[in-house]
């Protein structure tokens, strides 16, 4: 099974504190790299869970608050002076990339490997990202300014080859392509196997859904009905909703209430704010009306099942 | 004795590390706090170390490399949403204005202190603050893009009353201030009494100097002769000198070189490679040239005196 995962870089809103840093995930999806907002002092969050920003591929911002993209410009700088030639693809808001010309144009920096922007839209969803193996759609979020969520859809693989019944029914390797891509095949003897004989169907694609800031919004339940991990910002205890409202931020109940209307599989709250020592409050909160809620940890690795 | 003490919170260059955040000095003059370069990370050293954020009054950038100022924005925007009113005063290169408009309007955030802007001039120096103890002198440095380092000068201050010669003379308490001043006052009895008689000199002026990313470079000498405490930086040891002048850097030899030539009472020296674990080599190389060098330590806080 490959790995589809999601490590906590950080789990706090709005200011780095000595506890609790800003926005950002890193997706490890069979493999490849993706990170999901970077405030500041991601890079050195990366350092100290053993992630190699090298084999960062793809880097999605959601908004331009600054607690969640103040760490870009050093990240980028750092992937730069280490020498790095491999494109890095930055799916983030249109008007990021005024931002990082302009630095770079007066730090007289030219980045040694390619960035290649994807914008996203914030008025409606997109797919804005796609390979062999995966699809990423951006979805508008309700917060002050633009910003969208992200759904990470794994797509679905080839059928598995079942080895006893290969040498069984004596089907040529030759065959192999065509039995995962669900083929009937014929064997030595002209006979028709049925594929079903032979293969397994492919293990059932995983998703990832990550809803950075928003209000509570109940539009948001058509994006990620059915996912498997939902990342939900969950800034506020219920006891803050007014705070929550006048801020377009959710409090862990709501968050909570969006994951049991969207029938997913588990919920993970972050993004708290640092009036809040303690989050064990939010669980409390959360778990009556969703009960598979889990906490973001930094540093801690959830799998996506 | 008025403090005028600086403490180190970033020493290493180029990308933070694990065990080195990049350039932030502060300097505490008389109790008013001066931020010196602002690298990412800054706002969690200030934090590290106890230092109150919203008391820093000034913030000196010395050139738009990241190193030096990627943890600014962060800074100024937690100062905001913590709600401070008192202005900062931001002397720094004029290209700095527009990458902090920039972000402030595409996050819409109107800050919620007055942000005053005192730009350098990287061709000469000139004087870019001023307040009844202390002033301020940019000068320009020799680096890849403009950059300018930073001479902290306390005035001379009010001469001090000896208090048992005012008894025994029995001088009025309302000739503290022409005492302080250094004129000459009459006793009650009509008599006239030398100023020196009842007062004792100010205490001797001190001045900081901060020598940010610069090649090695005799016209440093005139700009900071005779200063209490130099910093300069230092990135590479003697054995790198090609790599030093490529990238406008200096050696640890060559900044103990200027520190000889400029008569300073002490070096402080900083902005290590990252190449170097140890530091200890740097101190090896600079002492024979230049005794009293210090080595730039996170946390550490050195008297000027």
């Amino acid at each position: 099974m490959e790995l589809f995962e999601v490590t906590v870089l950080g789990s706090g809103s709005a200011t780095p504190s000595l506890i609790r840093n800003p926005s950002a995930q890193l997706l490890n999806a069979s493999g490849h790299f993706f990170l999901i907002d970077c405030g500041e002092g991601t890079q050195i969050q990366l350092r100290r869970n053993s992630i190699k920003l090298q084999r960062i591929e793809c880097i999605l911002i959601t908004h331009l608050h600054g607690d969640h993209y103040f760490g870009l410009m050093g990240l980028l700088q750092t992937m730069h002076l280490l020498g790095r030639q491999a494109k890095v693809t930055l799916i983030c808001p249109a008007e990021l990339k005024e931002i990082i010309d302009l630095q770079n144009k007066h730090s007289q920096t030219g980045l040694s490997f390619p960035l290649e922007y994807v914008f996203t839209d914030p008025k409606k969803a997109q797919l804005v990202y796609e390979d062999k193996h995966l699809e990423i759609h951006s979805f508008p979020l309700s917060h002050r300014i633009n910003c969208t969520g992200f759904l990470f859809k794994e797509k679905i693989g080839l059928r598995r080859i079942i080895k006893e019944k290969l040498q069984q029914h004596k089907i040529s390797v030759a065959e192999i392509n065509n039995l995962r891509l669900g083929l009937d095949v014929v064997d030595e003897n002209g006979k028709n196997i049925l594929n079903s004989e032979l293969t397994e169907p492919p293990p059932a694609p995983r998703s990832f859904a990550y809803c950075s800031d928003t209000i509570y919004d109940e539009r948001i339940v058509e994006y990620i009905k059915g996912v498997n991990l939902v990342y939900h910002e969950s800034t506020f205890l219920a006891s803050e909703i007014d705070r929550a409202k006048k801020t377009f931020h959710t409090t862990a109940a709501q968050a909570a209430t969006i994951a049991k209307m969207s029938g997913i599989g588990q919920l993970l709250i972050g993004h708290f704010s640092a009036r809040y020592g303690n989050t064990e409050d939010f669980l409390e909160e959360a778990k009556p009306v969703f009960e598979n809620t889990l906490l973001a940890e930094e540093g801690k690795t959830y799998k996506i099942i």
